[in-house]
């Protein structure tokens, strides 16, 4: 087995863990090159590529600005002091010991562009870790020493932020902070330590709104030996929900504009003849400022682009799917469960659990001094949220959130960000039929 | 008296549940049959409904598409294996102890269609328990029993799901998961048990961002014997403030196609015509995801409906009313009042209170291990937040959501979810004169 | 000194407080008056104002109905029984001891127009206390006496609100509530005791939406003797963080607007023809109620005004400034450091910081029973939030709101509410390039 579980909605149980001995790495995707894949976009994007995903919104596309995106979609500001943008110079930062020194568990992990399905009839490309949405999911021990080995698949420069975790700052992911982005082809290692324990999660940071909104996101949960919450909530299954919103139309659309602008940076950059100043490369902030003062330079935020201002989300989605596409929680009479909430959307979400009350126990991965007993959690963006549920309601219950426009697909309810808690031992005297599991 | 409380903003004063020991019912609204108020808001529709109501705003109507609602308004999916979607047909459901195990108190409520105003100039056709916006307010004690015969007075579906109380999964409310809808015409009888202890509070979940957000809800409250809260702080006086916010144009349009194609259903209905997949009712999700794949069948989804995306609410309430026609709260020198927010809106709400540090005592109807001292409370989606006020500096105080975008009446300052805490015993130096109290 | 500090993100430390024992005033900006400023202001919004300011937006621009903000732009519900809306005629109302009574600490503060640039190439006017962008930062001892003359030098009316001060009702700046407003030119005396301790803050409370949202706020830091904080967490700066938000052509047609209506309205009134009617002014709520029924008046939230409904946010900013025009927040190895957040957008921020968890100690000005763990925190409209941060972890980090929408200039990523936790005393291996600070 591996240690990243590329399943959602199959709980986590402990023992998966403790007997696992070895380093296994996960397999690549063996599906068709990013190239190819994306020179389908780009075809996809000139004879009306939203006709192959399903959905079509005539009118929030014409109040888009096609030509300023595709001319612009990579003019953005960056400072280049000490910096290259030259791709294949990676180099593994320090801060971290050697492969000797400490004895790290290895994970391979790539991006990929994929065409995602989030509910029967809508479909969209998007980044994904390992060509999954959301990514893989990390389970390990705190004190773990972790390799990772992250390929870049795709066309545009991602990084990896790994959100919550203690390491050092070269490792930190946020592209011109922390590190040069990865461009495309490249490998960078990111090694560290996990810590602190608790629910963590990881993200790309380079061009936030699109690359981590969309897909590129995944659970990286960190387990303590003798977990002390078990001696009161002494829960048998660990499940993980991931709260995702795409506005599918600014997801295709900026997509496509930023593989176009991309190309044109890449054919510029091996001829040398990237222009600095037309695609936003400054040496400094005060080199940015004098070049607006001056008028050299417009700086996007200067163009019209109202349509990049409104990201309006129309899917909402629990690891990747929308109801009725969302996977049930399985749970049985008597049984504690855990369940990791955490918010890749943007978007604040109010996961209201019918017919129990439930008890919030950590907030950001960290236990609270105190639980809190609840029925609807309030899940704000960047945060993750742990509660545990006890069984002892037999039934079927709605869990969902209670924003009510978000628990709709395009506008139609239901939908969005809903799923069931279902026992699974007792006998019925109503029988629900609403989702992808009966 | 009633134990169902129609008057809102009227404290409720503990030795009114005490002295009781009827089970009177609540006598039902004498007004014209629903039939033929339906007929009217249908020719309202035809004819420029919304000038009835005051308010028209062309600017969004215009981006409307109308035919694309009124044919497709009843086209949501649904599962029917198992499932009956006859009228007339609604079994108690099991679950619960007869009428000979417990002492039930017995509570009749219905569902109608109303024309509320929010404020002088602007009203809305909205459903609404025993025609009151919000809903009646329950008071009972923990592990009474209740049976409560819901009468759909309306031509569309409706339930009540009773939203933070631990009950049979049966009496839940969620169409499909826990009841089959309560049609037209006919009384489906929710019993169990009122526990936990709190603030809960009940709304509609059928079509929830129409019928629950427009004015299916009302407060559930669940008093405990002697309070233990009170020690700390010994109140005299507990208020409940509903918190709404209402796109009106959405209303509006959402009525009028649902009713549109509901009329269709129902003559289907009658003729044994109803075509299953037109109308988005499946066996199962595999043939609903097989239809959808094959072409057979358009998810609304699917559709262009770009003007349901966006839920824009222009007009936001207490109990019903937007500032200036807000009631004001009281309070005496050396007084403690409790006052439970409820959030039936959707938003996000930030009640800030001048002049006082409140204590925040309870969440989704349980007490917080510790409260917290606060001036502003944040009342998120679906939750139920308690605090207590004392009464220690006399004024009039203005308590409001900061979120200033959401004290407005249509894009106009001041107004929406405004009211003021007023100190009945003192002689003031500045005499306010701002709402419908003075 | 002054105990107002007038520059933001230099960190707050403690001696200065002790060793102040004058009550030096603020000095006034001098620059040019408003009334030419206004002036220029009318021109712009004539010619083209918006070109001037470096950004237009002509989609939300066509979008706006200019005839019906400026014909109505002041015409807005008030009760005025009891009440004068002629100028010049204020008086210090009772409530606070008088000068000879107790030993007031004074201050002057007022209001003008100012151009405040965000970010190289977007500037706007603003209404701003002393100028300034957030206002002047004061910091007080508790139980502190304080005199503050607050001089209106715009044409516009104002107030002041002290947000979580509690303080005589008298005091509190809302208009028709508390007290009649500041008219342009007058001078309003506030007296109150520096009440409770804590992060609590000030801000117009005049035509909020604009007024405070804009730029009429700032810091209100009250100080304990002995910090009991300061036992755990023994920190040696004190930053303050404002978080704005601002949708600047909104801002842009508000500003005109009202300058424009209240034009008229100085007019009318000091030719004693104010119509009452048509400009809001009622002697009460029925009069008003009344009103409008006969059709008599026609409320300005009953016209079609749709551009109002919609504030749309497009530039996020952390004391007045946006990245890369933010400053860093500087930090040592082994230190404590105190940052308050306070939410004067009226959006939810998630403020979440890369590499560290830190605590959170007060909400609205008030100790936490227990301080929670984080590394994001959720600053709330209206609220204020106290977060302790320990130098363990040296390198540079972001710390941003994780709503990747509001980490945006005009839709352009990245930008908006981001700023970087810069270790001052160690060896960099990787050195960021990234803002104004390099």
């Amino acid at each position: 087995m591996t240690e990243i579980n590329n399943k959602f909605l199959e709980p986590y149980i402990e023992n998966s863990i403790e007997n696992d001995s070895t380093d296994k790495k996960i397999e690549e995707d063996k599906q068709a090159s990013p190239l190819s894949r994306r020179g389908f976009l780009r075809t996809a994007a000139v004879t009306g590529g939203a006709a192959l995903a399903g959905s079509t919104m005539p009118a929030r596309a014409a109040q888009m600005d096609h030509s300023a995106m595709q001319d612009k979609g990579y003019n953005t500001m960056m400072f280049m002091e000490g910096h290259s943008m030259k791709p294949g110079q990676i180099i593994e930062p320090p801060g971290s010991p050697s492969d000797t020194e400490v004895d790290y568990k290895v994970f391979d992990i790539d991006v990929q562009i994929v065409e995602h399905e989030i509910l029967p009839g809508v479909k969209l490309h998007m980044f994904a870790f390992n060509g999954q949405v959301p990514g893989p999911e990390f389970h390990l021990t705190e004190g773990d020493w972790v390799k990772i080995n992250f390929t870049n698949r795709t066309e545009e420069m991602h990084t990896i932020h790994w959100h919550g975790i203690v390491l050092p700052y070269t490792m930190d992911g946020v592209p011109m902070v922390n590190q040069d982005p990865v461009h495309p082809g490249d490998t960078f290692v990111y090694r560290f330590q996990a810590k602190p324990s608790g629910t963590r999660w990881y993200h790309c940071h380079w061009s936030t709104p699109l690359h981590a909104a969309t897909a590129m996101h995944g659970a990286f949960i960190i387990h303590r030996k003798n977990e002390p919450l078990k001696k009161r909530f002494p829960y048998t299954r660990d499940y993980t929900m991931m709260l995702e919103a795409w506005d599918i139309d600014f997801a295709r659309e900026e997509m496509n504009g930023l593989l176009e602008g991309m190309k044109e940076v890449n054919i510029l950059m091996a001829q040398g003849k990237l222009d600095y100043k037309t695609h936003g490369f400054f040496k400094d902030y005060m080199e940015f400022k004098k070049s607006i003062e001056s008028g050299e330079y417009v700086a996007p935020y200067l163009q019209s682009r109202s349509s990049g201002v409104v990201v309006r989300p129309n899917y909402f989605a629990i690891n990747g799917k929308s109801y009725p596409a969302t996977k049930r929680i399985g749970i049985k009479q008597g049984e504690w469960i855990r369940v990791r909430l955490i918010n890749a959307s943007g978007l604040s979400h109010h996961m209201h659990l019918h017919g129990h009350d439930f008890w919030w126990v950590a907030q950001d991965g960290n236990d609270l001094a105190e639980p809190r007993h609840l029925n609807t959690i309030h899940v704000e963006p960047g945060g993750t949220y742990d509660v545990m549920v006890y069984g002892d309601n037999p039934g079927f219950w709605a869990w969902h959130d209670h924003k009510t426009t978000q628990v709709r697909n395009n506008g139609i309810y239901p939908g969005g960000m809903l799923t069931v808690l279902a026992y699974e031992d007792f006998e019925p005297t109503y029988i629900p039929s609403l989702s992808i599991d009966q």
